[in-house]
């Protein structure tokens, strides 16, 4: 039995901890980079500006439709550097794991990760694995950090939204945080929920080599939805948005969930969806080139960047009328990534 | 009370995470890129092979003397960079918070953070705050990962220790090590014990270029201790390394500490040595070079390599006689950093 389950001795950084490393995570993430297992990976340099960034994964349940932490950890942080342009390089892993852990369970995990990264063409070059008692973590946690080249013409910057810009969404909203939610609260809704998690870094490279200079503004909605974000750009361009109630893309699913539990699809948490700012000349171009990809197959766009109250986001609703969409207040449900 | 704790909503990605984000983590660890607040982090590329590392941190007790588990996760996240030559460029800071955490003890952390990146000149250019419910985490657990830039000439590797090189340690061994065992098992001893926590990279940077071509490995021995490091260098090199018991440096209350505990100073963590080996006829340089820093005025020679059994350790003890030094088999006490 106790060698099934996760020890604290994993994590010592003595016999065990090797074994973990050279048997399971060398075993799927194996990449001559990572092979190395010194205390720094190190890699050749690339032309273009560094991007650099980090995120946690803490997502309960570990496992839901359409993926799991492993592909959240991968998705997320390629996310994060496509959203300023970036061409992904490689990517950290660091695990924290808990006493008593099914190794079938990290194995899955991080075979998830594996095809994950062989399928972005990302590779895993470092990582660290730390073990926390019984009780003082829970399951798995994973951090994941990357590195990417940002080519020197290019600027994506949520300080860079214009007066003019249109507003395009990849695809439909709210698909990740109701899968979560509905497995966390234990309902069972009609339709197939699952998670959008994707990664967008191709689509990005797309639309920034077939209209370049135009797009002004990238973000990857997750935490705090769709109306969080357009917030955070907003205040940060000085400037407002006006979005359409009716041209926010909305599975019928998603829509009648959020219907049971009271919720808004803006506010709730996507994996796989991008935000793209750009100029009201090339909106139809940028529309054209996401519905191209698989990606953005059902990218719309929801509304348009306005002169006005600076750091607004107001929703023009199917009556006529108009409401001021407020960033996120309130966790809904934690542990949603 | 809500107000001085850590909330669900404080990871929610809305305003409470906002407030939290700009109300502490940008007061303490502002600068132009960190602010920008991107879903990555923007930076001038610079010469030389680049340098990628990760670590997570889940030290218990979370405060100890000589420092906490803020300053260790800078300290060794940059040590990791050093290790390979390279000079640390900069940080992330990824943050897993359980629910209930008093926003003080985070401010602690938060200040040390400030404090050590500053005196280490390296800044935290990106970041990430993900909450836990009570119960789900352990007050704090820390993630950095760091970006280096290595002279395309350098080349530090495990891989590159060879015959007749000679084993020098920047310091004394298990101060790290004891002093948090201690605190997690409530024991009391005398001496004034405290963690050796304390970055490297300005002694590896002294080293290199004094030395230009003569150091063939950095490891700095850390969970597992001098003894399973040095394992993994003689079985990386295919060589063998022999340690003289007497040159070993451990402070006499490190030493009676582990008479009392039953716990052996090479297998004991460290957070602020390195072992570096160089070439033979450069020892008594190196030595001088290290001992004229801070961070090395206790370095020792403790061994050299040799031919013989690919990857065994041994030590002349003595009386006269010889043992091996196998890697740590069996966590002694777990969450060390």
């Amino acid at each position: 039995m106790s060698n099934k389950t996760i020890l604290l001795d994993h994590g010592s950084g003595g016999l065990t901890s090797q074994k973990l490393i050279s048997g399971m995570f060398l075993k799927y993430l194996d990449n001559p980079i990572l092979r190395t297992l010194e205390d720094s990976a190190v890699l050749e340099n690339q032309p273009g500006k560094l991007a650099f960034t980090t995120d946690s994964y803490v997502v309960d349940p570990i496992f839901f439709p359409g993926g799991d932490i492993g592909k959240l950890a991968v998705h997320g942080t390629i996310n994060d550097l496509a959203m300023r342009g970036a061409r992904p390089l490689c990517l950290s892993l660091g695990l924290i794991l808990e006493e008593g852990f099914p190794l079938e369970e990290l194995e899955r995990v991080i075979v998830s990760i594996s095809e994950s990264c062989n399928e972005a063409g990302v590779p895993i070059v470092t990582g660290d694995t730390k073990v926390v008692p019984r009780g003082k973590g829970d399951k798995i946690f994973i951090n994941t950090s990357g590195i990417g080249f940002i080519e020197e013409d290019i600027t994506i910057s949520s300080r860079m939204a214009q007066e003019g810009d249109i507003v395009i969404l990849s695809g439909t909203m709210g698909d990740h945080g109701i899968t979560i939610m509905t497995r966390q609260a234990g309902i069972s809704v009609k339709g197939d929920l699952k998670s959008d998690t994707m990664p967008l870094h191709n689509l990005v490279q797309k639309l920034l080599h077939e209209i370049p200079g135009c797009v002004h503004t990238l973000r990857d909605p997750t935490r705090g939805g769709v109306a969080s974000t357009l917030n955070e750009i907003a205040e940060n361009s000085g400037l407002c948005i006006e979005l359409s109630d009716e041209s926010l893309p909305v599975r019928p699913e998603i829509r009648a969930a959020c219907e049971l539990l009271g919720l808004e699809p803006l506010y709730l948490a996507n994996e796989g969806k991008c935000i793209a700012i750009v100029r009201g000349d090339k909106a139809d171009k940028a529309l054209e080139i996401m519905r191209s990809t698989s990606e953005g197959s059902e990218a719309a766009i929801i509304g348009r960047v306005i002169a006005g109250k600076a750091g607004r986001v107001i929703i023009n609703t199917p009556v006529g009328g108009k409401r001021i969409v407020t960033p996120l207040h309130g966790e809904p449900l934690p542990r949603i990534c």
